[in-house]
């Protein structure tokens, strides 16, 4: 019998279980050393220091909470699934180790104020979450010291390739443990009832059929008012134009130093732990080193650098003069408010941004690389994809002309000017 | 001036203000002495024996309220309405009397275990609500006292007749206090996650343009949520098969009891509270005798009736034997199953009962007999319905096949016979 | 081997296990058929029409649940209980199941408005739940059924007499499920925030020590908050003035039958629900009988009584024209109002009462027939009362002059008199 | 007539008003010029970047929230205070805008974890928010642009030094906004039900007698609950010892770059942001441009640094390998343990540190500098101090043996050895 068929999560209990409180789930309960280890890994306390939410706290102050608690979330969701009858049936203890590490580590890959950085310096986060799994770092030892296996196991279940399918929608699919917990956490920390839905009525409701997690009928309106709950969120939340005014301006001042840094622009501030992802040599170890805190550090130094634009827009960050924003009806107008802006001594590449934010609430298998439905099991026992059992989501879906928004962002001193254009 | 004209409602406020503690609203409030006045009268008073959701406590067992709190709860919400700056400036005094009494009057001429009731005894609960408020009863006499028109203005509201569209708006349409209060408390109660919306916002949104209450743009997901939180709470809660059995089951034991009047039976019960509606004959003064207490008491009575039926129907309701249900896709199956119960000693008039429910979530104007749309004002000042601004609606309106649920109820003991048919 | 030793709560689970949806936990969960059968006795579900705040709804007006709601969550905290680790290890399945039935059926006895209707009428409602339990009753078929012993076991919880003291504990001492329930329940449904306290924690320090149930050191805190949550509790909800007034007048009703039934009064109404209670005759199957719907029935029918007193209080009652009330400094003064009140024509009998109301926080062993104390267990293995571990309890127990609230009630119409005495 | 008698808020009016979504108070309302431009200002943007907790959110992990947050929330709760009817008496609108400045100011000269910050370099948090508000910052600017003698006025409140006492006790007394939001905002984000209480009770029964904000005695039990709330929260939240754990290690960690500084160490890292803090030259300037995303950049950088003491405790703090703790009831013991801790090679002036927490829930007027006592106003319009009202309070101020927890903490590494001593 091999190393997986034996393992046993009994053996791997700690003496004393750990719990952490929490404002969402009441308690995170760890039972297990390795779990309680990867906690206290630097990989997974640097997330302390990432805000889940990037900008958007800018807007929902009182959502300042980070991707740390957002990963125990995730993984105290896992473990409830795992308790449900149908799951604990059907997972080796192997399996489920697999997959509470999947649950906790799914975002160790994010950098500092994610998306803004990711758009300038990072390729995907999922890649670097893969990467410190297989590569040098504290989680990959630990996941090591249990099994040579493990990391890998654990990496597939994140690249979506590992062979059990229930696993990879545990963590990753359209009805998730990760989308769980942010809606739920999101709209407790915003305090918006948006992303409120039953989540207890859903695991109840799941079963295994076919190798796949599945849903009775029973669930079905849960599940619909958690699919509205994310539609919700999205556009009173997560794309909430304040909100996206601060992304474009943090990324306006990525762009400026990485700009400045091939024109080997003199730079006072010492960059040291930017160098490696302005010279695209991204480590794991300097990965690991660079945080929101670091970022924040960078830009209060920039603000006394020569270059203009780079301390403009980083005390306009700092001191929340964010950029004001307005409906985009006609494209072609972007090239007249870029070159309005040039003309005024607003640089367009820095100071004028566009972008076009749209929401689809259900997507069909295959649909923009969307790897499962949703499956609702009914009382003959057949199978039958969501839209078919749901008369919300399926009007939803057959309706073509889904929402979108397009909106430039240009700075606050020339809105006058732009209003007339 | 007249009377409506001079009207001031800081003269009718009460020397020490009243506050409720509500579990929905924190406080509700009470200023005046008209309504303080009302809240005392027998009329109102008697709906704490009225529950709000009828049989469906059944199901949702910690949802045990009366229409008491809940008519407390829509003069509460209208009140806050009134608050608002829009409402605050276009409302005379004493349109805002008129409609705090209307929002706190409407429920009055709710019947015990009311949609039951209505079926087999009396007309419309609206019609007797009018009627309390215009023939003689203590709400009457109250409202009279301020002025004689006061009782027709208030009716008027009630009968959708008033010339003020706003005041209707806010006391009976597709978005008003009533439907508001009844959500988040129904919600509150059954303990479902469904019915939440965010009612602050919609009231911060609220208008008035071209004399109606309208809304603007950004409350539109705000809308969007309290339409769903409506559709769901009604598949969910109101239209739950078991709350439908149990409201059957009523049905049959107050036919019976009419059926029974009509041969002359000869009740050992006394029963005297029932008989003008046994007789056709209902004066607002026996009817406000009539509440839930009365009718439990009859059914304990009839359970020693000589009347096999209706001593057995009672003994099924009391102690919680409902009938059992099954999805019923093929009408003929009916006949079928009406046969097969009288073959077994079974009434089928009494035993075997069917419905169809269905919920549309939103209606347009005229559709149904509905009397206003929703309308988004947007930021150029122009009105549109709301589907036109909202996705959800819009694709939710355009789906033809919407859910409907055909169940036929029969009695426990059929059930095997009733399962081959 | 024994029934008892060989019984297996997994040989009782229901193939479909059931679930209620519960405002205060979420879910409650029936997994054994007995349970089942006893939810759905008459005895049980005969609590839906008895109230569990009694007159309190009329302060707090949204408090309008049941008895029968309560059982079922204290059922459920009692199962909760049974799920950690300390009470799963120590109990046999026998004693599981006996704590379960007690925890759902400890309140069968209550009779209608409970405390003003026991004042009069019946004794304690403990006697009647044992009487229910032992004697003829569904309740009784059904635990008779599992087992001959087990009415008699469950029935010795609820008197305090089994030999084992974990499941007295369980049910009834100063931390158990039932006031879990109660302050938890009636916190939520009174809106206020006075009852909270953190339950999950409680049971998380909760241990097993020398054949008791005892908290470790680190609970100390959530018990304080539990203990001064119910003293809050009291003064706020369950003592406030007003619904007292309530209770007193319910009394004066039940008093004005009592002496006309034995006066040999003739009555209109047919009292046959009411006949043993007035001739001290109670059955158990008269007691099931009576609930809240007949009584306020009976309180219809009264106010058509030819007995002024009698008719009046009942008009009062429905109507909520209750008795005010002041403080009553000075004992010598409640003889003085007596005799304004009968000089007034208002019979100081039925129309003047008086009560002090005083509640101490906690009550050491022996203290007013208190059984046991809360016990802290350090962690040297020590065990202590509560108040050596807790400043605040200390603080209260060496406080000798506790709240305490004389006050005396009367009819409004003499409010003037009264006060100028 | 004078400015300030002249000064009218409505005159102050934004033109659009603006809101903040708070997951407490649901909303924020920004209704005047002034109010917004100071939220704006980098001195109260820099408390974004300052977590309310300190350390507790590494025990805690669900509050991450910052000083911002709160400081709105302050605000939010003396504007409420500002709208009862007491209060809009007595107060004239140039008062109303130094309370609420203050209220939104009051903690903006709060350091980067402020405790062991002010322990190390800064003198009182107090004074540093004097000297912000009257010395040269853009808060000042704002201040002063209303009127020269605003700047003064303000910082006086929070002084106590201005002769209007009500404003003092709306800011900084023993029932002010400050204690109010930051209760409630903990718990909430903490996820505990320990700080809870009924804000919106005590804020009705507030009064104004004899120049003072009193509370009438039916507020009593609400303030008791608040009372209790704050002594739970200190020993379950504040006084953790895992957070006072963290505090002493970041503690430490200044001292040890203090020491070093002194020694004339060369630092690798620039530390121009700390160098005024190092040399005792503190301006409000340098004051301003540090926060905590500075001072965790340095941690970062410290753990290159040749020092080991300071790269070892940097690495601890930064991956939270936080030191361990055991109850020091003999306070010879210290000494033993330091002689250790040295003797193993661990500098005990950094690796060993003690403390004793202590907190009275309530204190007399005078008592450790308290300025005022929470005043209860009685029917007859009698004044006595709370302890006099309220059993509770009174019972704990006279128990003299209150809780204190007296803890030693030590490097992990050195566990086995300490416990031995």
């Amino acid at each position: 019998m091999g190393f997986k068929e034996s393992f046993s999560l009994k053996d791997n209990e700690l003496n004393e279980k750990r719990v952490f409180r929490d404002a969402i789930h009441d308690y995170i309960h760890v039972d297990h050393l390795i779990i309680w280890r990867l906690i206290n890994s630097q990989e997974v306390q640097r997330l302390r220091r990432v805000k889940q939410l990037g900008g958007t706290y800018q807007v929902f102050q009182s959502a300042e909470h980070s991707r740390f608690v957002h990963s125990l979330g995730v993984y105290q969701v896992v473990r409830r699934m795992l308790e449900t009858e149908c799951l604990d049936d059907v997972l080796s203890d192997y399996d489920k180790l697999c997959v509470m590490c999947a649950g906790l580590l799914h975002d160790i890959g994010h950098g500092p104020f994610s998306h803004s950085f990711e758009g300038v310096f990072q390729g995907n986060h999922e890649d670097m979450t893969v990467r410190i799994i297989l590569e040098e770092s504290e989680v990959h030892d630990i996941l090591a010291s249990v099994d040579e296996s493990l990391p890998q196991d654990v990496a597939s279940i994140i690249q979506h390739t590992h062979p059990n399918q229930i696993l990879i929608q545990m963590v990753s699919s359209q009805l998730d443990a990760d989308r769980m917990d942010y809606l739920l956490r999101d709209s407790y920390m915003t305090g918006t009832t948006y992303g409120k839905f039953d989540m207890s009525r859903i695991l109840r409701t799941m079963r295994i059929c076919d190798g796949k997690i599945v849903y009775k009928e029973s669930g079905v309106q849960a599940i619909e008012n958690y699919i509205l709950a994310r539609y919700h969120m999205y556009w009173q939340v997560y794309y909430h134009p304040t909100a996206r005014s601060y992304e474009h301006l943090l990324q306006s001042i990525f762009a400026r130093v990485k700009d400045l840094y091939a024109q080997k622009f003199e730079f006072k501030t010492n960059l040291h732990f930017l160098i490696p992802f302005l010279e695209n040599n991204i480590t794991v170890e300097a990965f690991t080193k660079l945080d929101e805190a670091v970022v924040l550090y960078y830009f209060s130094e920039f603000m006394n650098e020569d270059d203009f634009i780079l301390s403009d827009l980083s005390a306009r960050f700092l001191n929340r003069h964010l950029f004001k924003y307005k409906e985009l009806k006609d494209m072609t107008k972007l090239a007249k408010i870029k070159a309005l802006a040039d003309s005024l001594g607003y640089d367009s590449h820095y100071y004028i941004m566009s972008d076009n934010q749209k929401q689809v609430p259900y997507l069909h298998y295959g649909e923009s690389g969307e790897l499962s439905e949703i499956e609702i099991l009914d009382r003959e026992g057949q199978l039958s994809p969501l839209p078919s059992k749901s008369e919300i989501v399926s009007a939803i879906l057959n309706s073509k002309k889904f929402k979108s928004d397009q909106k430039v962002f240009f700075p606050k001193e020339i809105k006058d000017e732009v209003s007339v254009l």
